[in-house]
């Protein structure tokens, strides 16, 4: 069973997730490259995953894991954490466990093993977009989980094992660090404004111009301020809303071509780099919030963590955001 | 001229190290391989280097930036904050910045190019840690500066551009979130126990034995209970001491065999893995703290930053701590 154990000073969760655990002699590399025409991911091959959660594309009557999907959500084989069992919260002397209790679900984004997420058509990328919403409102519904991560790792130097286009997603017992210091700093900011600080930042963004990459009728998509790594870009609704959940069908679609434009022009201007995506919602089953406000994180894998970031919490980034904005603009869209 | 940008929600500072910036356009690669016999680190090469600021070995009637030496501390050539100017802070709209003030050093560890930390006999990295000190009482004097940051990148892997055995220091116009984190956490465990949460670690690593890795008369080396990456390590002062350059040069020298025990262990046990480390130490001219207690962190760079981590904050650890500690402890010392 894997295990969730916590920093005693300063509080961070960690999963130690054993069972995906390699023998310490065998910890020198990287995953082994994969077999052509052994994708798990590819149509045929359904029967390599365990049994899907989530289908979209194929017509009801036919029999679940089988081909015809277009996109398919199924839990992660070799899971971070498990559904069954409950959290046994437990002290070790000054420290503090729990069982290793979350979801942890993998979408393939389309059938084509060759097809990267950026040339998906906006019409796909919603059904994908759509599939998360759908993950959420299911798992949402049991009251072990505080918090669903969606996010994405496309390339080995972003994490990635898989070479097949999928996003992934992890139910978690406990609210992560990073969304909670997010939430309070809004907080923070709605208690001395009565405004919220992401409504804010877009209004800047949109004035000012100088980060912006795209724009349409709902969305923006910006470098920000204080990026952690050269091309770092914000996604953000410019309708306040906090739950990504609550986001209409329509409304997910201006969010598929906002996120389809951005990474075809980090795709175009950096050469296909691996990057990471983080969606960054409300807590689970939090009513509606007036100071947070939901966003994706997208960032190329082009800097390393080193001894002073790890150190610090600062980052060092050789890219001012306004260049790389200007430079992304640039590319045709 | 650097820039240090703050996050205005979450209130994390970036450096934009713009004059370390290649352009966006030839943003996509690794840094070129050192070219045999151009080390800029390497005895007779001095005058590849800024005017070096300590040195070690060398008798102090020969001229600075000459031969003979054992350590020496050197301005980095290209360096993440400069140190001529003031911090200037200001507003942009919602956001702030200030200029990128700072020291950034490089200390050279020892003459002998292919020597790794980790082959120097103890009194040698004595003087190296002794430099760490050294420099932390010259540059304290300078009061535009709040903290000190030492560090070591050895191997690409783990963002070293350069092989010859060298770590770095960053002195920065703020106390980093990192370290106001755990000072934080250790000032909430002292107003409940009046007893350093550190103490308290060491005490029950040493009674508990199963992460231990490594003890001398004044130092313990331990896998945390809660590792960020497989095989982390932490070495630790067993007398509580919160101000790494309070320690005499005789506990340097312990401090020094544990750092090469722990290095030694993970050298053979996991083939000379690249690897980072942090000394956490109390703020500049902070007065001797009785909650805070300094430390190094070592993680071997052996997994990657995702998107689960970079949007939660969370690891996922395959390796337990128990696991690492006892395969260490086999490595014949």
């Amino acid at each position: 069973m894997p295990e969730l154990r916590r920093d005693p000073i300063v509080g961070r969760w960690v999963i130690i997730a054993t069972e995906r655990a390699r023998r310490p002699s065998d910890f020198r590399g990287v995953p082994e490259p994969e077999e052509p025409g052994l994708c798990p991911f590819c149509p045929g091959n359904e029967d390599k995953t365990p049994r899907e959660v989530h289908v979209a594309g194929r017509p009801s009557s036919a029999p679940p894991n089988s081909p015809g999907w277009k996109v398919r959500v199924v839990p992660n084989k070799f899971p971070a954490l498990k559904i069954e069992g409950d959290l046994d919260r437990q002290a070790e002397g000054i420290y503090d466990r729990m069982n290793g209790i979350g979801a942890h679900e993998v979408i393939i984004e389309g059938p084509d093993h060759g097809r990267p997420t950026e040339d998906l058509t906006p019409a796909e990328l919603t059904e994908v977009l759509f599939a998360f919403k759908a993950r959420i409102l299911d798992l949402r519904n049991d009251l072990r989980f505080r918090y669903i991560l969606l996010f994405k790792n496309h390339g080995h130097l972003a994490g990635a094992s898989l070479a097949h286009a999928h996003s992934q997603l992890i139910a978690l017992p406990v609210v992560p660090r990073q969304v909670m210091e997010e939430i309070a700093g809004a907080h923070r900011h709605f208690d001395l404004k009565e405004r919220c600080i992401f409504c804010d930042i877009v209004g800047q963004e949109r004035k000012d111009r100088s980060r912006l990459v795209y724009e349409n009728e709902e969305f923006v998509a910006f470098a920000p301020w204080a990026p952690r790594s050269p091309f770092e870009i914000w996604i953000v609704p410019k309708r306040h809303e906090s739950n990504f959940e609550a986001e209409p069908k329509e409304r997910l679609s201006y969010c598929a071509q906002a996120l389809k434009a951005t990474l075809h022009r980090l795709a175009v201007a950096l050469g296909r780099p691996a990057y990471n995506f983080m969606v960054h919602s409300n807590p689970l089953r939090d009513p509606s919030s007036p100071s947070y406000h939901w966003h994706v994180e997208l960032m190329p894998a082009l800097t390393q963590v080193a001894g002073f970031e790890w150190g610090s919490g600062f980052h060092i980034n050789p890219v001012p955001p306004e260049e790389a904005a200007e430079f992304l603009r640039r590319v045709a869209g």
